[in-house]
């Protein structure tokens, strides 16, 4: 295992929302508060009017918007606003996109440049002080509630990159009831970013880390069992709190313990946002399966993890590695399959065309210390094998 | 799930211990340190001086002398000196005894009463300022090094009870190479402390808790597999590591959360400690198979949840959930007895006497909300069972 430090400072409160615990939050660290969130989704739920009534009495300046793969041009005006307004802390309600853009605004409003530079340089973003964050969470997906993470899309530069922040969100609430009205489609993309990053986590080069990958099978285990029922009960209180808990869990330090921590689907899939705007949980969903096929299949050492994988999270009973690693592959391009999105680039609107060099050129950039360490040949062939179904 | 809050404020340093980093730790608190250990240990293993040195410049009082089930006695004198010397912050050495009996010490410093009412009284103990405590885990075992609480004994009053208080550790050093010098009975207690810790979780009331109960499944197949490696292979380094960790994320708050957290074998387990002063997981051993065969024979329900227990923690196989209920503690009972330890009262000096029925008494009224309340003849018969070799 390799030498690690955990220091989460977030206050998680998980269950039914109440007003009052929310104003308290807030209030704690001042009465200027900027309140950052998407579309109408909260108000088509009702979530924005108990907001706003739980602000009352508090000077509250507010930046709706955020889209999807948050763009850093919400950033740069949320960091105006908040020298405008001398904001003294962030309300974020929303999914990922949302807190992720608020994490960057709370260190652009100590910054004098531009927020760009706190996100391409992650010394940058560690280092500057960041206004405290509340967040209301409304996803179950990229467990930005709990971590320094913020990723970040640039569309003038085709650039989609993940920032560090100074410190965690000072308090997450998390109530999975929030999360019954996300759509279907919603639901799977964020199912498969958790299972995403769980297995960004598993695959990892450092050996004998039984006890971070013991409790990575069992939230693997977690999402692959309550997404569909999210998926179709919306309304399904144990799923959505499994699922909720789970994508917290999943990424607050704790399953990356001991390991060397070099991704591999993420760095990919962000190309594909960044070129084409694709929900990231979708890009996740297709690239998954094809490089879990390409590793194994190109190294053979490989084969040990993968039948773990099998036993362990599919309970999967074949005697050999071999069988067991293969149909682990198979067992889960079928379950991201059933969540029921398109599972080829082309279906997702990317052809292949002029883009996938440039793509592949800068996702191997971040891919030398992967569980398989992937160059550009390697990349193409991943993107490659994601244009057609079923595993090549 | 229930509703649950997280917010673990310590500092955890996972990895080689140095001495730059120990004094920089407690320096940041003040200069006017108490140094609290236990026996001979630390000086035996060169980790006294090495203490020291990095300690050199600042005034350290030192408390030596914490014995296993720490004395309130040792918390008192603690208090005294903390007083005196107008101590800023405590650094503990050793494993869990030490580290409990200093965070009592850290309240007492700022009350006036006996510190016995701050074990007594959890809320007072949640709510007493607590001075800072820097720490190095000398043993993988109480989990203690990243929760709020104590278990302290009073031999007087014949009892040992769990206090809360206001403050997890600021910062906890665990170096498992400091681990290599711990003789096999006591890892193979550590080790069964964190199998407890681990159960005690696991069998709860709350259904559906799927995302919690598949971490606890894999930190408990890390602490299987890795305990008999340490105890024939005192310097494995793999099997410390993972001990190590293991025990940590067994106890800081995350494989309890959503759970309704009503123990069932600490609670006997203390009595039996507080009369005979035995070694916490030497009972924990003798209790906990023997609890699990109570709780199976006298309540079908819970079938499903120690047959999921085989499957997934014991991979077994068996095709009815009745036999995999019965042979998972039978797996239960040969691991433990496994490592090496007596396996009934008698052996480690406990005789059936007049002590079993103020003993089960107060066990009883701690046991109203574990995974199956236990009354008094419920704890004499679980008892009782532990008086004779196998399962009754």
């Amino acid at each position: 295992m390799q030498a690690f430090r955990l220091n989460n400072q977030t206050d998680l409160r998980f269950g039914p929302l109440k007003e009052a615990d929310l104003k308290a939050a807030v209030s704690q660290f001042g009465d200027r508060v900027l309140f950052v969130y998407g579309g109408h989704s909260i108000k088509a739920s009702g979530l924005y009017d108990r907001v706003i009534k739980a602000l009352s009495g508090l000077h509250v300046t507010e930046l709706p918007g955020i889209a999807p793969n948050p763009k850093i041009d919400s950033v740069r005006a949320g960091q105006k606003l908040a020298k405008a307004n001398n904001i003294q802390v962030i309300l974020a309600v929303g999914g990922g996109s949302v807190i992720d853009a608020s994490k960057v605004i709370g260190e652009a409003a100590n910054y004098d440049g531009d927020p760009w530079d706190i996100v391409r340089d992650s010394e940058l973003g560690k280092n500057t002080p960041q206004l405290p964050i509340v967040d209301v969470v409304t996803l179950a997906a990229t467990g930005t509630e709990m971590n320094i993470n913020a990723v970040i899309s640039n569309p003038e530069t085709k650039q989609k990159l993940g920032a560090r922040s100074s410190r965690t969100p000072a308090v997450s609430f998390m109530d999975p009831t929030l999360t019954f009205t996300v759509p279907a489609r919603q639901t799977a993309a964020g199912a498969m970013d958790i299972f995403s990053h769980l297995c960004e986590q598993y695959f990892d080069r450092e050996p004998d880390n039984d006890a971070t990958k013991g409790m990575i099978e069992g939230l693997l285990r977690s999402v692959i069992k309550w997404a569909p029922v999210a998926i179709k009960h919306p309304d399904s209180l144990p799923a959505r709190q499994n699922l909720m808990w789970t994508a917290t869990a999943a990424l607050n330090g704790e399953m990356g313990a001991g390991n060397r921590n070099g991704w591999s689907c993420h760095p990919m899939e962000h190309e594909l946002s960044a070129y084409y705007d694709i929900t990231h949980g979708v890009g996740l969903g297709i690239l998954t399966p094809r490089w879990m096929h390409y590793v194994l299949t190109t190294d053979p050492t490989t084969t040990a993890l993968f039948a773990r994988f099998g036993r362990n999270v599919w309970h999967l009973t074949d005697a050999e590695d071999e069988d067991l690693a293969g149909h682990a592959i198979a067992k889960t391009l079928a379950w991201i399959t059933s969540l029921g999105f398109g599972m080829t680039l082309p279906e997702v609107g990317i052809p292949d065309d002029k883009n996938f060099a440039p793509m592949a050129q800068a996702a191997a950039k971040r891919l030398g210390n992967a569980y398989l360490p992937l160059d550009e040949a390697a990349v193409t062939a991943i993107y490659q094998a994601s244009m057609t179904p079923g595993l090549a």
